[in-house]
């Protein structure tokens, strides 16, 4: 685990100015990746508390010493009794807070029981955290460039490995298993998608078998110190047909003239235009999706990158780049790499993982 | 996927008996797992909504040709607008909805903006499905039981490649191959603790190699069709110490106490102390969690089976039964298996995955 105490202070003091700008006095923290992005705590089931100078981190016997290792620049509070009466008691025990403020992700059932225990006001705020979580500091980053390099390895790892007859699932199983033997997790569920099936944007993986002249489509993800990475990649094995080839240039040229888009203060709604004015002009096919979304902690972020987003980018966003065609019945190509978004433009993380075009296939596939 | 059309009109009349009994007319379905259960839903972002004779799916263009194969029993909703916004148009239209019941699981956040939008009042009602889902029907105890042939097949096959030096994260990337080859998931992050980090009751997977002499905890499930198993083994690879064997052979006894007071109306109090009393009594150790708990669509359900719990059990309930011996700096023993509660005991469905006495470790290790 990389040492982030500096940047984890920093953007507690983020919050509280954000705190003193709403005049609230106290941040009740619920959300995990907030949790964690607020305190570096790697486990579960806990919640913290911001609140005038106290930063506070509530968890239980279980977790208590993964918290002293994690959290040296909280407060720890092992709780015996259910959480609500747990931040009922601390707040009580800080004379500071009159009124406290909620995260509007707490479940209604959950809301309840905090008001029943605790007795100042409680108001429930939206994505105070999650705006401060837009932009991504330098420890970010590099566990999202560490996650990218573990998913390009695998990647290689699995496509070195093709041989007609695998398994979507087994295909995507190979892809798992290099993501795991370097102690990170998946984004998500991997997606493995053969010949039509890769048509489908949400086809999951299943039993059909690669034949020797085949497309595949793969759409992965590392999650490495709680940081996510998002691939997808399209290529053909075997000898492609001319309209998999054309279909494939397009889908890469857009995503290019999309990437070329991407720098502090463009329109959001000008990068998925680049990207499907270019699809759109060749008259193959096109895709319903947005072209790309925000991630980090979690795998989808804001900002969407859609035509429906009036925003501009902001320097420090990661996003995606996926511009896609589908062909029903046919087949579905998608490219999406992950960008880092600068003043000067942007800086692709996930471009050491192979392309098409880049790609060592080993004979016979 | 086997066709449970019977199970879940069984399941939707069960909802409508609860809601005549509480005076609602309808109930709107938010958590993933109750939609599943409720209509065979396998994909996400969906609802559904129990409204008089109506059972409707609220789903976008993702799902909408899943819902197609998956929900042959419901009316499905491709919305275009935010989900609160569909559930109040369809509200709007049922003249018979006076007064409509959500799941108390909903976001505040979610809950504030149904409220806008929806006209009839709503009553946010905690476990209306779960208490359903609480006895498990013949189709549910045939995917778990699925589920645990994968895993047992998963366990073989990664202690068949044991070596020397394999570490943690290999042994756990190995198990989660094996599951995934099978189309199915893993239940949750797969524990494997090698040596004295074994005593750490939530030590995940690290770094750190097999030795020649060592102890092996693994807690690992298979997902299958939506349903998890939870299995632990624990053993010992080249020669086990005196101490090993010792406290291996007392958790055993006190598993195998525990799973004898298995039955319907047992009091779970019982069941946890008739493991709880052989630990205690052996003085050689013991362990501060509950002695197992539900599982189903979730890996963690109702009931805890713990001291604290004064309910009894329930034929169909499907739980876990694994006591512990944990020896900080030393090392830890949990034996875990999944239990089908009958009248007349239980059927223990994860036998066949093999405990340390039943175990062939291949040699060199």
């Amino acid at each position: 685990m990389t040492d982030n105490r500096k940047y984890i202070k920093t953007r507690v003091k983020a919050v509280r100015r954000q705190l003193r700008q709403k005049n609230l006095d106290c941040l009740i923290v619920t959300s995990p990746q907030n949790v964690r992005y607020l305190t570096g705590f790697t486990g579960s089931d806990s919640w913290a508390v911001v609140a005038g100078a106290g930063l506070y981190l509530l968890t239980d016997s279980r977790y208590i010493e993964q918290a002293k290792m994690d959290c040296p620049g909280c407060q720890k509070i092992e709780r015996r009794e259910p959480m609500a009466q747990t931040v009922a008691e601390l707040l009580g025990r800080l004379k500071s807070v009159k009124t406290a403020a909620i995260e509007k992700n707490i479940s209604l059932a959950g809301f309840d029981e905090l008001k029943e225990q605790v007795k100042a006001p409680i108001k429930p705020q939206l994505n105070i955290v999650e705006n401060i979580r837009d932009s991504k500091d330098p420890d970010e980053i590099k566990r999202i460039e560490a996650a990218a390099n573990i998913a390009r390895h695998a990647f290689r790892a699995a496509t070195a490995r093709l041989k007609p007859k695998i398994t979507e699932a087994e295909l995507a199983a190979n892809i798992d298993f290099e993501i795991h033997k370097k102690t990170a997790d998946t984004s998500f569920r991997t997606i493995v998608a053969f010949g039509p099936n890769a048509s489908e944007p949400h086809h999951l993986r299943g039993k059909k078998k690669l034949k020797k002249n085949d497309n595949v489509l793969i759409d992965f993800g590392a999650k490495y110190e709680g940081y996510c990475c998002d691939i997808t990649r399209s290529f053909s094995v075997g000898k492609p047909t001319g309209l998999y080839l054309k279909v494939w240039k397009t889908v890469k040229t857009a995503q290019e003239a999309a990437i070329a888009e991407v720098r502090a203060n463009a329109k959001i709604k000008a990068v998925d235009a680049a990207a499907r004015e270019i699809i759109k002009a060749a008259a193959l096919g096109d895709y319903g999706h947005p072209t790309g979304h925000g991630l980090g902690l979690e795998v989808h972020e804001s900002p969407t990158v859609s035509s429906k987003n009036p925003d501009t980018l902001k320097a420090g966003q990661t996003i995606t780049i996926e511009p896609a065609i589908y062909l029903p019945g046919k087949f579905g190509i998608r490219l999406e790499d992950d960008l880092l978004v600068t003043h000067s433009g942007c800086r692709v993380l996930t471009q050491a993982c192979p392309h098409y075009n880049q790609l060592q296939l080993v004979s016979g596939v």
